[in-house]
């Protein structure tokens, strides 16, 4: 019986390690899409989120059963259903990658971010490709220092929205309203996504340890 | 045992429709706040939230005794994994009132919404507390049909965002980059928290049915 509680809790773990690859790669290809004004990259994230939602689904299955048949209990059942939470965020990475994407495509074939905000912009979408890249490895190695870590990625995610604002709102924005409501929208997107992130590794932090770290803000 | 566990079951309910009031109010402070510009009601809905996050807190406690202690499977193990979507769903509309609030604090004394946006943005509060209200209602009496209902309002607060980004980008708006910026994501807090309120009647309807109806898209 602890066997296969064991087996199937490993099964979801690989799950979600993968379904945050999928992620990964939704995160990479929205920030080209954005800054390349690239339809057809924006069109396949927003294809590929079907996939994700697929597998969101298969690991809500695994862990429904194990809760059903193998009845655990304490810190076993809080796994599971940290197991459930985390999959909830993933998917919500995916969405909030797709919503990158949906701004991409609207404003194909320019490009929605002007070249004076593009550094700040491009920034944002390698802190959070790499977060993501991280919180797979954390999952798939249960590496809580690793997952600790995280929290200081999100340190520069808020940093990089404050700048973002700073020249926007400066006297020097000269790119008009739209470009500026899409990029706070944006800027909030990623946001998002790096609040997940490090809220799903401390998911991981708890599975580990049986203790959460300090929550963060979002 | 059975008898336990809906008694318990029941306190966890009484408990969703009493937080989904906090939050109810929370929006409407909010909206208030925004309006008036009054930073006194600002600080109230920020401080308000950490009693939301506390009752979050005593829900998972006790859905997770629930668990533990009556072992339920099948249907009754979907309605507590159900609830504890449904706590962390409140607890993310609370923090988007507070986001709101921080938006109106931010500006004051002025008042962030310009005269010209200020009815699409006071009809996108009405229609948020509005659905959070019937939310309330909805998780005490288990209503299916006023939860299937709420999705049609989803479909005033789109227009509404849609309008509101209409007027942003329209030739004729003068009220320049920081007004449009703050009302773009201001849209964006009241649309979630709309998709929030559609996803826990969803939920609720799950719980009395057994089937979800079709999920809408955030």
């Amino acid at each position: 019986m602890r066997e296969a509680f064991h087996d199937q809790l490993d099964s979801i773990f690989s799950d979600l390690s993968e379904i945050c690859q999928a992620v990964e790669t939704a995160v990479r290809h929205a920030t080209q899409a954005l800054l390349n004004g690239d339809a057809e990259v924006a069109e396949q994230v927003i294809a590929a989120d079907a996939k994700i939602d697929l597998n969101r689904e298969r690991v809500e299955d695994t862990a429904f059963s194990l809760l059903s048949l193998q009845q655990p209990v304490a810190g076993d059942l809080r796994v599971v259903v940290s197991a459930l939470r985390m999959v909830s965020e993933l998917e919500r990475m995916g969405d909030l990658s797709v919503h990158v994407a949906k701004i991409a495509r609207l404003r194909v074939p320019e490009i929605a971010v002007p070249e004076e905000a593009r550094p700040t912009i491009a920034r944002m979408g390698e802190v959070a490709e790499d977060m993501v890249r991280r919180v797979a490895a954390v999952i798939s190695d249960k590496d809580v220092d690793a997952a600790i870590a995280l929290g200081r990625d999100d340190e520069e995610m808020d940093r990089l929205r404050r700048d973002s604002f700073a020249q926007l709102l400066g006297d020097s924005w000269d790119h008009g309203v739209e470009a500026a409501v899409d990029i706070a929208l944006l800027g909030r997107y990623y946001e998002r996504i790096a609040d997940h992130a490090v809220s799903v590794a401390n998911r991981v932090v708890f599975v580990v340890t049986g203790q959460m770290p300090a929550p963060s803000d979002a």
